[in-house]
């Protein structure tokens, strides 16, 4: 069996009105709309109507889908309960896929499959993630939970929940921008995964949960945070040509470069990039930023030709730093964003679905005797 | 896009060695062994042993492999508190995805992905979903738990923790054989989903949590419940005839024939079939199996040449239903064993991985404007 089809690559597997792909050209686009267009004039609740609907909303539409997202920010008692029992050491992505699974056991019809009831749940698992993640950090540093406020936006609000202070419009302005360049991105291993589980009709906790154990991995979610670790072993600005030319010289990976998609410039990295500088500014993470920026000069000079630029991890690492969110919370940031990519493919794979089932190549031994265990 | 790359049927996504299937000839092996050898002369302890290393353990192997796997048994009180938690109206499925995702919390090294660690954690999650599982239906029904008995068998200990009294000698041996025959099925997509999580080197728990969420749902795990469902609405072996005529004649599904993979007879059920017999007639439901006889009789003479036989949910239904489980615990006993598989084929996966990452075929417009939200 080749390698291409063991990672299924060029294999289309789904259709989709989501998000379109062209990794030569260095273009994404959500229905149509350039990502650069939608994180610079958009907000994350228009997208994630979008991802939930395929188009944006109108207004009433919009004002209806604020009401049902903001209105579902409050987690229950049992929810609480269950978030002060998740032990202090807890990593952050274990603690969010078994509260998200968690959410089905208080849903009095979690199984449904009919399509504006799995929205609606998707609505409600969208609002209660990041009062969760919120909490469980806060918790973890001995902290008291902080009331999610329905006046706040999906960023201001989270930020606020972390906090406990509402943050500087830069921030809440950063924040949102990064939760509209992560919320979908094709057929990722994550959003994939979702579509298998939804695929044998099972229910979005089902999906979504899923979905979150895919993107803590390495090779997916996992890499913002490499990023970060990366920054920190530079101890400042003037190493940071030398310590890439080293990494270069011993082929290593340098963290945040290169994806398997992108043969140009990330256009998710693109604005991120003004973003991330003017909130490195504001907060005093200059450094950080001429860090990142150095990195970025060099590499350009080095492999640049070769098609590696800058992926979304590298900037949203400064980003999540200079907001002041802790290493092991970046991945749960990307999970945040991107459950509206996973609700929204799961309510396109529900839609004339057909049970993914690959075939997988047996190259065993075949018709073996069954042995006694005292004669093997 | 045709509809076999939705599905993916035909395409091959994993090389292994632990199961085939020749749909055509009705064959199924594990490493192999027929499946009907296995079901006959092994055990659910063996075959574990297989799936997680590609062949039968000697003597001094399967002694460690049942130390290991009987001392991990028992529940940690942080488990049991979490488990008192859950509301004893979740549904079971919901419950073990929850709490598989729960064990990850207390390992202080869940993302492991060397692989003889990882071997070690699935041992421990397979000894400890039978105890989370009986231990749910116990509180559910307001009983107190039982500890594990690690003189006992898998089966024997999962029976005897729900019941509170030690199985009889054919129910052990029938429910160890429908453990046995469930263990691995290729890439279904339960399987697939736990491969496509491994593929971002994610973990064991991620892998496991996102697989039970698969197996959830209808058109995959959930497929017994349905034979038990139609049983009960027969209410005689006299009518079972003209059940099975109607449904035929309203072109309706007759729950638990027909695979998509098998267009003959499927193995898994040749063995059972006697076995489900057995049982039935010792624990009272003669009945029961006498309607399931007489539904098989009318399908063979109406459908079997077009290849529609009893799949292996047919006869596990029966099975389950005599050995005293409830409904919904149909699908949480498939989930105890394919756990089995499904850590195999994580193994196989992170052994010379590649990222799983299929294409979506964009279906939707490009180049759109993005139209501020008062013009739309």
């Amino acid at each position: 069996m080749s390698t291409a089809a063991k990672g299924l690559e060029g294999i289309v597997a789904a259709e989709t009105v989501l998000s379109f792909i062209d990794g030569e050209r260095g273009i994404l686009e959500y229905a149509g709309i350039a990502i650069n267009d939608l994180a610079k004039d958009s907000n994350f609740e228009e997208v994630s109507f979008l991802m939930l609907n395929g188009r944006l909303p109108n207004k009433p539409e919009f004002d209806a889908f604020l009401a049902d997202l903001r209105g579902a920010y409050t987690i229950s008692d049992h929810t609480i309960g269950l978030l002060r029992s998740i032990p202090a050491t807890a990593q952050p992505m274990h603690m969010l896929r078994t509260m998200v699974s968690a959410l089905a056991l208080e849903d009095p019809n979690p199984n449904s499959i009919d399509i504006p009831e799995v929205r609606a749940k998707a609505i409600r698992i969208l609002a209660k993630v990041p009062t969760i993640v919120a909490g469980f950090d806060r918790l973890r540093r001995g902290l008291d939970l902080i009331a999610p406020d329905q006046n706040l936006t999906f960023a201001a609000n989270f930020l606020y929940m972390l906090n406990g202070e509402k943050p500087t419009a830069t921030m809440e302005r950063a924040f949102d921008a990064c939760m509209i360049l992560h919320a979908d991105h094709g057929l990722n291993a994550s959003t994939f995964t979702a579509r298998v589980i939804t695929s044998t009709l099972s229910d979005i906790y089902s999906a979504i949960t899923g979905a979150v154990g895919a993107l803590r991995g390495p090779l997916h979610g996992g890499a913002n945070e490499g990023v970060m670790v990366m920054l920190n072993e530079i101890e400042n600005v003037s190493e940071a040509e030398q310590f890439v030319m080293n990494k270069l010289a011993a082929k290593d990976r340098i963290m945040g470069f290169g994806h398997r998609v992108y043969k140009s410039y990330d256009p998710r990295a693109t604005y991120l990039k003004t973003l991330a500088e003017q909130l490195a500014n504001d907060t005093g993470n200059a450094d950080l930023y001429a860090k990142s920026h150095a990195i970025e000069k060099t590499m350009d000079r080095e492999v640049a030709s070769k098609g590696i630029y800058p992926n979304v991890d590298f900037y949203s690492a400064t980003t999540y730093h200079s907001i002041g969110l802790k290493l092991d919370l970046f991945t749960p940031m990307f999970a945040l964003s991107r459950i509206a990519g996973w609700a929204g493919h799961a309510l396109e794979q529900l839609d004339g679905n057909r049970l993914i089932r690959p075939k997988a190549d047996y190259v065993g031994p075949h018709e073996k005797p069954y042995v006694a265990i005292e004669q093997r």
